[in-house]
């Protein structure tokens, strides 16, 4: 079964950890994924070897970033007709405020959906929703489709 | 000891890799830096727990962006004069191939050095340094004074 069986599979059974399960980095760091309202949300618990400075101590900023362009690609694959895994293509990250040693959530919004291209807005933030930690916006290549 | 009291003991001592020990996060991912020539290369081992794409295989685009913004931190911190530890203010990636599953590599030239603000230019790459897997940049706050 290919891996993009394998997701559609998943999609199939509203199996949002799954995919996680899936992904080694998104493991690694602490990644987590569940449907809040309508929304998908992914949820990042806190790990002692994701801080970047320990003198405060705070996330990596790394962390967040590689967090958030995670959350984005979850959010695509459960939002769109899979043919391939989407890849990113550029990211452009603004930190707002340092990140905490409590958990982190981020959620994405496609902004435009072409059939080639997605450009997505993700947030991240700890306690309240209105005080991001960070905010992103993002490429995303849907097809494999070479230029002519 | 502060971190930044630390951190000015190791560059004393010209011990690259003794940073990295004090950073949880480039751990993680498999950090290392060395001294090649006149500048510091930062290079990331290749481990399993960093695979995004499973299919392909290829390197998650979250742990090549921390891996680069954690490597221009690095390079600010040896190049500059520290009072704080550089805190990330934005960056943004522009991904132009897959990583691969072998080591990669990234250094950072500083573009623009003032007194509050650094700004930097940050590649990655495999085999080929002229066939970079990913180009960056990004605003490195400096000093940690709030603006009047």
């Amino acid at each position: 079964m290919s891996l993009v069986e394998k997701i559609n599979d998943i999609k199939l059974r509203h199996d949002y950890e799954a995919i996680v399960e899936l992904i080694p980095y998104a493991k690694t760091i602490g990644v987590e994924t569940s449907m809040v309202g309508e929304s998908i949300v992914s949820s990042l618990r806190f790990m002692e070897s994701n801080i970047g400075n320990p003198a405060v101590p705070a996330l990596h900023g790394g962390v967040i970033a590689g967090f958030m362009e995670n959350s984005a690609l979850l959010h695509l694959i459960w939002e769109i007709e899979l043919v391939n895994i989407p890849k990113i293509i550029d990211v452009s990250i603004d930190y707002l405020r340092p990140g905490q040693t409590t958990t982190t959530y981020s959620k994405c919004d496609i902004v435009r959906l072409g059939s080639r291209v997605a450009l997505c807005n993700i947030i991240a933030w700890q306690e309240d929703i209105n005080k991001p930690i960070a905010q992103a916006r993002g490429h995303f290549l849907l097809s494999e489709n070479r230029p002519l």
